[in-house]
């Protein structure tokens, strides 16, 4: 038998097998364009399948479209341990967002069935639909029905920006499984990912321990006005519902700049105006906008001003501002004890990590609502993602990519 | 013959002409939404070519949907006399924006013939295609084609903003005309238009004679940003191209506050954004904005504070803005002998009036650059246009339907 202690992933190999995901979905650029549910997706899935197979796994697809691939334990009863992350990408996104942890996942398994070594717990890598929400929103649609925080019945209903219904486009590509969408018992959940950061590039480390997720609040704000002619009608009879959310938009911006020296962020994200057109004043305008902080009560003052914002800039302009939604996460989601096996074994391992906040959501978030979860970043070039500059070296994805083999090995053995 | 002094249109019939109308394109609140080339601008050719028909006017279309009604004179060699505006509205629009113009012109034909009365100089009674703008662009798109200010071919390409093309459009409602979209000699051009602005309502003037637009100036500028993930990456690395026309935006609203002691207005147009998604920093931002005010010195130096707005906005963002396109109407262009013509028969008949400037666009801005040319405007309720709750009265409609009828009339007769 192998020296455990010398087990180690092959990443000539995992980096091929990211090489032939990013073959599928590309673009002009070097980025990848994989929506969930599109044709790029179920060419995607059709190959990490076949993958699966010739690995030895047994592949399961739930009614959302989740593909879980088990590697049997030596002790059925016992609850498996989970590796996951997503293979669908932002509508110009890049080659390792999601892609990476999936195929370190398939990695390991690899490596396992190289060096013969079985587990007692069963493996069951995952991959997660729609995490990044380009196409079908949420974001992280499927990872939350399954631990039950969205229903599974709503999400089948929802449409895309193109028209497409959940439901139909998953029948369509062929993933429309007959597993019940609900989270088992588990014994705990990993997940891989690009830090999507510059802080390890920046300061040469080799890789993150994820010791939570900065804490983020997400607005969605319809500002009402009313509709009139922008030529005669003076400024102070002006009901611009565009105007309003341009305040708005510009103050959350403003909000991120006050707080970024604590590395404090703001996002103007996304707006739509009616009626829209040159020749009338518009009258709704509906804005999303998100504030993140690593300090929980800073995140929580940074929402307060955005939202305060929001009805300053409606007063200003002489809208109406209607807080339709807000959603909040991050925090201390991760378990504590995991977190101290991935230190221990980072160490042993000779790697130079740091632990870090992730500041992205990840399907990691709704699966530590359900069971201990952890995970590990890798570097990535300038801390850029969803674009098609991401690039993550080989150099880059090694040490986390043996870190996750060790601890899912370790923990699979528990 | 009747005595010519006091003739006068018979305001219960406009007012039915124009009730009639506001049944064609109804929707739930009080307005209109009749939208260049939809069924309900055909329903309304239709109804309109047969009140010209039952007027004994021949009624000719050209290739751009224009119609022209003519009533013949007693010298037909002598250029005709237009009237006109048009019969479209904006999608949430009003009663009678244009409407008012088209079947005032109606009125003063039904009057002549009530009494019976020939002119030397025929008369046409227009209505032009497509003046809103809000269904295919730009505005007065059919009028600036007719008098050779854009390309017919081009216009019948244009693409609105539910996918159809012009041609089509024209065709499938059966109002592709044969007649070329062409001025020829025009004697005089003559258009009555509800303000669309509060003073002649404010200072309860019966009617107003336009002796100029405000300059107004649009500019479309088009923002370049960069995808990223708007949860890690730091503001100084970001290129929010929505922060960055969010920011624009507001400053043109500022601009316009900053002038409004002049009676100087700016309107933040339009903004359509690429992603436009939570997930992904926008890269992509394409806003409209104009600026408009009296004095043309005013409205240039507003340009330029707009316009170097764009560039200050992008660079706080770390955005690039490249303005697309910039258009400039208005001025000093209508004929001062029919000015003074309407002054003098203004005051004949008795009516409180004043001079006053246009504030919007209207289709005589392009006939103006073919033929004298002369605007009336009537007052509307609180100067409310381009919104459901737009309203004249019959009180408001009787001076300015009048002072048409016998400006016409005298125009006809040299």
């Amino acid at each position: 038998m192998v020296d455990s202690a010398k087990l180690a992933v092959d990443i000539d190999r995992l980096y091929e097998t990211i090489a032939a995901s990013a073959q599928i979905g590309t673009t002009a650029t070097t980025g990848l364009s994989r929506a969930a549910l599109t044709d790029a997706d179920k060419q995607m899935r059709d190959l990490f399948v076949s993958w699966c197979s010739a690995a030895g796994l047994s592949v399961e697809i739930d009614e959302l479209g989740n593909i879980f691939a088990t590697r049997a334990g030596s002790e059925p009863g016992l609850a498996p341990v989970f590796i996951g992350s997503h293979l669908d990408t932002q509508i110009n996104g890049g080659r390792f967002d999601g892609i990476a942890g999936v195929l370190a996942g398939l990695e390991l398994i690899r490596t396992l069935n190289d060096n013969q070594l079985s587990t007692r717990r069963s493996l069951v890598l995952v991959n997660w639909t729609g995490e990044e929400g380009s196409r079908f929103k949420p974001t992280m649609v499927a990872s939350g029905a399954y631990v039950g925080f969205f229903d599974t019945q709503w999400v089948k209903e929802q449409i895309a920006f193109d028209g497409a219904r959940f439901a139909d486009e998953l029948k369509r590509i062929g993933y429309d499984g007959n597993k019940p969408c609900k989270a088992g018992a588990i014994d705990a959940y990993f997940e891989l990912h690009i830090e999507q950061g510059p802080l390890l590039d920046a300061e040469n480390k080799q890789l993150g321990i994820v010791t939570g997720g900065y804490v983020s609040h997400r607005l969605e704000v319809t500002f009402k006005g009313k509709t009139a002619h922008p030529g005669p009608t003076p400024m102070d009879r002006r009901s611009n519902a565009l105007a309003a959310a341009a305040r708005w938009l510009t103050a959350v911006d403003d909000i991120g700049w006050q707080f970024s020296i604590g590395d404090g962020k703001s996002t103007a994200s996304s707006l739509n105006v009616l009626p829209n057109q040159p020749g009338i004043i518009s009258n709704l305008a509906m804005a999303s906008a998100d504030v993140r902080h690593a300090d929980p009560a800073v995140s929580l003052l940074m929402k307060e001003k955005m939202q305060r914002a929001a009805h300053a800039s409606a007063a200003l302009s002489g809208c109406e501002a209607v807080v339709d939604n807000h959603w909040s996460w991050g925090g201390d989601l991760f378990d504590h004890g995991l977190i101290n096996d991935l230190r221990e074994l980072a160490d042993q391992l000779g790697y130079d990590w740091r632990d870090i906040q992730s500041q992205a959501g990840h399907d990691a978030y709704f699966l530590a609502s359900c069971c201990p979860t952890a995970m590990i970043f890798t570097p990535c070039k300038d801390g850029v993602s969803h674009n098609p500059d991401e690039y993550s070296s080989k150099k880059d994805l090694e040490p986390g990519a043996n870190l996750l083999l060790h601890a899912v090995l370790k923990q699979a053995n528990r």
